[in-house]
Formats: structure tokens, sequence, C-alpha cells
């Protein structure tokens, strides 16, 4: 297996949960700094030009979401999703989806405001407000979806990379974790786990 | 079971894929014309002031592809989704995780830009890209993800329901689906579903 990524981006989430699940993978380095992403080879792997893609000996998974269902589902001993029932499995999958449709596009907007607008003015608009929305989005997770020590409660899952992942980007919007007492207790535990301490030195290179 | 939906929103998908499954349940109308999904008592049900919103006996389900997944984990017998085989229940969740994450999105630009902007002129720009972010959006996946009959193949399933109401956007940005044959094959096909002219019906009271 191969994940494509890039450092400090959401591919963090699926990185993290590949090592919890103690699957066997590499890393490759899409370099964003260089604009490898759009490059026509990286599209030629994936059409999307984005980052994480999951190369399996079946094919490629994209999306952050899908991806960390799948490694749940694929190393199921490694307890990371509750598989055995659908509620839970969709509370799970539901605050993923949260993370994905909501809170990482609020956090686009501060730097990829290209993708919905030409005029700067409208792109440094967007990014203006884009901490307002982060923020926003932090406290109604923090105030009515994490309950903790984790974000399913009890079990820790899928969900806990992901949001650690995005909870790293608070400070690009002159944000701290400490705002949302919950989730910031989340992050320190994070940051306690030797698959987290990995993946964020393996991403150091 | 109740499901919180207003008519053509996204909260079409779940509406159709619950009356494939042959599952009960009544229909809650969220009055976007009055604002209802902001007022305190939607808020009461479901904080994020969004639909769908989908009361089970197990408590509220949000977001589509969680739903969406929930729906097809619950009545398996309706065929909804390839349960047994992780990578391909991968790449159904990969499908739904684009739609709202990417589709989705570049859809709300065009009419809930005061998500990301508060200036007026950033909020028209924003609108007057967002035909072209579309028609980007819908070339990929004609392209690159949907081969035919259906989103996942030869197999209905889940994701063309959310495909099929994503598609009755087009026409608000100007675009018409005959510009993706596959695609545009694929919704003349659901159009002849009962399940479809079913939940078209409903939502039409």
């Amino acid at each position: 297996m191969k994940l494509y990524y890039a450092p400090g981006s959401c591919a963090r989430a699926s990185h993290i949960a590949l090592r919890e699940a103690g699957a066997e993978f590499d890393l490759a380095l899409v370099d964003f700094t260089r604009a490898e992403q759009r490059s026509e080879a990286y599209r030629a792997i994936n059409p999307k030009g984005r980052v994480p893609a999951l190369e399996t000996d079946r094919g490629l998974l994209t999306e952050t979401p899908a991806i960390l269902a799948w490694i749940a589902q694929s190393y199921p001993d490694a307890g990371l999703a509750p598989l055995n029932d659908p509620f839970q499995f969709a509370r799970l999958q539901s605050f993923n989806a949260y993370l994905c449709s909501t809170v990482h596009v609020a956090h686009a907007h501060s730097r990829r405001g290209e993708r919905w607008a030409d005029d700067q003015a409208a792109i440094d608009e967007m990014k203006r407000k884009a901490p307002e929305v982060m923020d926003s989005c932090f406290r109604l997770m923090e105030t009515d979806m994490v309950t903790g020590p984790w974000v399913m409660g009890e079990a820790y899952s899928v969900a806990d990379p992901y949001l650690f992942t995005i909870t790293q980007w608070l400070p690009a919007h002159g944000l701290t974790s400490t705002s949302y007492p919950t989730i910031h207790a989340l992050v320190q535990r994070m940051l306690e786990r030797p698959a987290v301490q990995d993946a964020i030195s393996a991403e150091a290179g």
C-alpha cells in the first residue's frame, strides 16, 4: 500500500489511522510547494489532484471519510470503528462528513479561495472571514458533538485522527484549541499516542 | 422514523433511499422560505440548522453520506450498497464524500455565499463563478468517476439518488445534464423508478 500525502494536510488523518491499524504501507510525498498535486504525473494517479490517495491492492481510494472507514473495516482487530452497530457507525460517519464538508471547507477559504472566486478582493474577503467560520464550527463541535474523552465517547476511533489533524490548522487562523476545552484535551491525548508521534515525525522527514 | 427535509434539497437523496429500502417513515417539512432551519425549535432538534436529519429509534442522524450508508446497512435486503466488500463500499463512500464536500459545496456558493463572506461583492463573485465550478465537477465525474449504468457500475446503490438529487440543481446554474451523457442517462433511468417518482411527488405536497 502507498499513501500519497502532503505534510500536515488532511492526509495526516489517514496516515495516523494506518499506523493505529498496524498496516504496512509506504508514504509518497506530493510536494505542494511545487504544485505537484496539479502535475500531469499525479493527475494520472488521482484525477482530482488532491491528497490523500491510498493505493491498495484493489485500486486507488480517495476522500478521507471513505479511506478512514475502509481502514477501520479492513483492520477490524484494531477496533477503530463500531463496525457491528450501524447506528454508532453512522454517528462516526456523520462526524467525519461534517469535518470534510464543513470544517475542512471553512479552512480552505483562507488558502484556496481561487476555487470559488477569480476576483482577488473576493478571495481576500473569504480569507478575512475564515477564522470566524472555523471558530463557529469548533464551537458547534465542542458544544453539541464531542463529549470526550474521544469523539465517539469512551471508544477511540478513526474520527479522532481526523479531528486532531484539522485542529492543528487552528493557529493558521489565529485560533487556539484551548478555546474548546473538550477538543483541546482530546488533542493532548492524541499527542501521547505512538501512532500520532510516528506520523508527525515521518511527515517531517 | 422521521425525515426532516426541504423540497428539492439534498435531503431528497435520503428520502429516495428510504423508499428504495422499503422503510416506514414520516416526512417533516422544514420550511426554508420561512428560514425554519434556523429557528430555535429546529435547532433544538438539529443544532446544525440544516437538512436532512433522520430521527431514528436510537437518535438523530445528520449528514447525507452517513444517513445513506446507515440506510444501506439497516436494510441489507434492499441491496443498496456492497456491504460485504470493504473496497467497493469505500468506492461508494468516496463518491458520496466527493458529492458532499466538493459538488454540494460548489453549488452552495451560488446560494449561500454568506457562509464564507460578508461583503456583497464577494458573494456576487462566488455566485458568478459557481456554474464554472459545478461544470468542472460534473466533467470530472463524467470522465473519471461514473461508468454507468449506475454510479457503481451494474449495481444500483445509495450513490445514485445522491447524484440524481444534485444533478437536478444544474438548471439553477444555467447548466444541463445533457452535457454529461453518462450522468444524463443515469438521471433518465432514475426518473423511471417508482421510489424516485413517489419521493418527488411527496415533496411537491
